[in-house]
């Protein structure tokens, strides 16, 4: 059994990395920490989980995370980058769902984020967590930074395209709708079911933290430099991303076929068969991301509709995906669920 | 591996046993009917299914439904008892997760659903099957009763009380309410999400289908005659229901220690400890009925606060515990789920 | 036009306010208080009064409170009792949205609300502000206590059972349902959308804060003690509260006259044909309380549902009903919007 | 008093309608047909309108919709063009809700609404009633096409960059989200609350009958054809258009500045200030469309947020604006609404 432990387990991505973990089969749950809430059983703060974990939340000093064999870092910004160092040095993996490790160029990382990296070493030596992108370096990696969810739904989306070489990478545009559970578990007024419910709204227009590392993936994929518009928009429900992409093709080509070559072996990639419009529903609780391609009017214009579950496969999924990776395991051990629908 | 079949998976109910079954390990689902939409993959209709579930529904004759080891009825009702006896008579097990068989007084389900009963011979040989209260007489039944919802929340909060004699049975209150789901996929006005979305009402207020059911059951515990007032009210979720009863407490009792005694065994109903309030969510897509009781004030009503999720302990998670009992499989087999939460 | 002050503007009771009085014709807007707000303009925090409200908040030393003919606090608890005296020694009159008027017991009061009263007297002399009971008394008052949104709710529908003396006070159930605008704009958790969205839980079922308001209007009603059991409920809507009574009949009586003739002169009370389910929806937006009255199957058990929109007859409007009562101007002035549906 | 007769009020737009009339002042509603539901007093169906409308449904025979002086149709397409000529020819001015007279183009409307067309002369005459566009002619006519939905909000948005002639127009993108309201009150499996409740997704991208009206109404603006890409998504929510619009800036411009001038003189058209996002909810049950415009790091891609209340401005509202512009009346006569929030 694979011994891990979880930094910050109290927020949404915490207790979803909690429940895909208490049915995995292959770890034993050693601790997870909250200094604030140090004491409490997990199920008391989550009762989905009375039953089903019987841990309470540890100080990190009681956690002795350096025993384990694998840390999640489910916190908030700029706590991996202070911390993964000293377990990194003690021979445990790590991987962050926070943001600390995506972004190469450090300075950009500071902008975006507002404060200063206290790590750059180590993000030169982070592997970006999209298995679907870089699966044979997560294997070897012992510091993944777990992609976010924005960019996991639209990376999948314009993959295929960019790498293909047909479209054109200077006028890309991703507009995406999240869930309200995107913005996490945090006591805020615009999250208020009176703010959040019956309404929709988009944010960050200006320019939203998901940008760089988006761009970042495509530029790798591209090869060259790419310009994107991105207009995140919040819609009144609780799990979910849906990103509708737009390019121009610049070569005639089969994009429905293009796309299930592409994405033939991944298992996690849903290519659904032409006209279809993937549901948000359809990946609640699961690992899978649903793509449907089009071509509207037969015109040059590529439509890619792009959906996920944010908190599985845009965080604590692909986190145990990319932990398994880690590990040797299956890739999708734990992960064979079934979505909840209705 | 037993062999099951399905008739009528196009519905909630349905969609949710193949969830559930998909997962099971025992189970081999060979035919899900439809006569409307045979030919059509499960999996297009539920895209949830998607990678899943292989099946395309079937016509009742190339399902060759006799050839099971076990048939759930997930129809509307009256379906059932045309079809059960000619199974049974093949050596098949049956579960109805539709009304048919559950309530004894013929007349009486006569009158409440508005039909005339065709297998009046089978309603005296089927079980309720709620294991909670009949556990040893599922496990020898060939046809089982499946408990509506409500029934199943509304019998669990009463129980307790009712079978250790301490309230007044003659003046108890259900106050119950339901997600949408409950009403099922229908196209209908009444539960579109402009009609129901956003809105709370009570319906059925002068008499509703499940108040026979929830009588038979509490007489039967009674060991006498009861009087019940059932208001239920559809509240603007998907899964879930919350039912709230008030009874009069005749003696001075520890209703915490009754009701942690009385389900001390049983896996499925969580007492959760005092002054708990039981969220719907806690369990939804699982198949735990969570309890609360109080006595405000100290006084002499006694109020329990009773939730499951109305899919699966309310119905197809049910329905796949009485399989289970059925063919002596551990009875949570296939059902230890961690609820999706949030 | 009477010249109206607001303390305490940037709430969903304060918002409601200024949206109803800025139809009202009557009424002229001198200032909006928020000292943490002051300078921001009322359209900036609420777009959707851009283009009708053109007033900033403003410091309560800039307001000059004290040259208006009304006051309304939409404040938090605590705040009224600590300035109303001032205002109403220049002659102003108050109309205070929360609670520190409501309940005569100055005891009682502190017990609930966690603080010392600081103005017991004005207690005494304040007038509590349902107009179907208190209306001659309100026309001539300074000081109106508005009543909470749950109170007004189930007053209204046990008030024709009690006052005719056919109900046994001794055993009164409210089974209360309510949006979740009605736990204010603050950020907490609990009120996200990710936690109350898709969900239905009870709360503070061993006590409530409108428990002693509501026994004191019942009391007064009945003239003896009531014993009264207070369930509420949070329920995934934004607006509206759902009350379900429950009483045991000690006459036989028909139901549906009594509360129609109860209430024949009642602008804002709605007494429906019977078999009606009032919903919320049917009155988002707008000052009426919908009733219907149930004796289901004919037995003692006297049901009745009440709906209101929590923050218009709950708070702001009946506010502005009071309003136009304390300066002699017809009662629905303002008040005759057609609810949004859907 | 302008005698006004409704065909088809029993939807959604026909509710709302309703609603807005009743507080018109300049009106007096003679009839409400439905040939279904005649005799049924519209506030039965409707309990909102409990104490506001009077009138029952009526049969066409009864109706004596041509001593009206205008009539709306609120019925489904195909239903104005049959009925339009005999009134007009009493007459009586006409407004189609429905698409009957929208388009132009007979052949490019009968491809996309699957039935011949009626009545193609009246399709000459009527006048496409976007106030904003064609305030003038409006007011001399005497059938109007009142816009759809998703074209009022995408044409206000664009117009302002096309009329100035300051955008690619071979490349346009509405990326397009509206309430579940926008399909009506259909009892719908699609559009039930467990199908579209707590779920986003696309649909109609292959092509949407309102692509058509929207490039009608763009290639009229720009002088010369233009290039469309519209995708719409469904969003679970009530109400409530969002479209987010791209296009390609070919000349620098200070777009706030423009949007500023173009809708200076709009009372309906609300410009925001920059930075701003609006939200659907501002706009709930009031006839304004508020527009934010960005271009996102400076570049070329223009970016337009435009939403509206797809059941007001995007029909019933912009139809009493119409109907106000076409007797004379100051335009926004009974259209002066505070949205509602929360």
């Amino acid at each position: 059994m694979i011994k891990v432990g979880i930094v910050g387990g109290t927020g949404y991505t915490g207790v979803e990395l909690i429940r895909l973990l208490s049915r995995h089969g292959g770890v034993s749950l050693q601790a997870i920490t909250s200094r604030k809430d140090a004491g409490m059983p997990v199920a008391e703060m989550y009762p989905s989980l009375r039953g089903h974990v019987d841990i309470a939340f540890s100080t990190p000093a009681e956690a002795e995370l350096d025993k384990c064999d694998v840390v999640f870092f489910a916190t908030p910004n700029g706590i991996a980058m202070q911390e993964a160092e000293a377990l990194l040095a003690a021979g445990v993996k790590v991987i962050d769902l926070a943001a600390d490790f995506r972004i190469k160029d450090i300075s950009e990382w500071e902008k975006w984020y507002g404060m200063s990296h206290t790590s750059p070493a180590l993000v030169a030596s982070a592997v970006y967590g999209l298995p679907e992108v870089n699966r044979e370096r997560i294997k070897s990696a012992r510091l993944v930074a777990n992609p976010g969810c924005y960019p996991t739904a639209v990376q999948l989306g314009f993959l295929p395209l960019i790498e293909a070489g047909v479209v054109d990478v200077g006028s890309l545009i991703a507009d995406c709708k999240s869930g309200v559970s995107g913005a996490g578990r945090k006591a805020e007024v615009h999250t208020l079911l009176c703010e959040a419910g019956d309404n929709f709204k988009a944010y960050g227009v200006g320019g939203h933290r998901h940008l760089p590392e988006i761009k970042q993936g495509l530029i790798t994929a591209a090869g060259k430099s790419v310009r994107l518009t991105f207009v995140p928009h919040l819609t009144p429900m609780i799990r979910g991303i849906h990103a509708t992409l737009y390019a121009r093709l610049t070569k005639d080509v089969d994009v429905q076929s293009l796309f299930e070559h592409r994405y033939a072996n991944e298992h996690f990639v849903d290519v659904m068969p032409a006209g279809s419009t993937p549901e948000t529903r359809s990946v609640r609780g699961g690992n899978a991301c649903r793509i449907a391609v089009y071509r509207p009017q037969g015109g040059d214009t590529v439509v890619v509709l792009s959906v996920i579950d944010n908190l599985v496969k845009g965080a604590a999924g692909q986190a145990v995906q990319n932990m398994n990776l880690l590990f040797g395991l299956p890739e999708g051990l734990g992960l064979d669920i079934v979505p909840l629908l209705p």
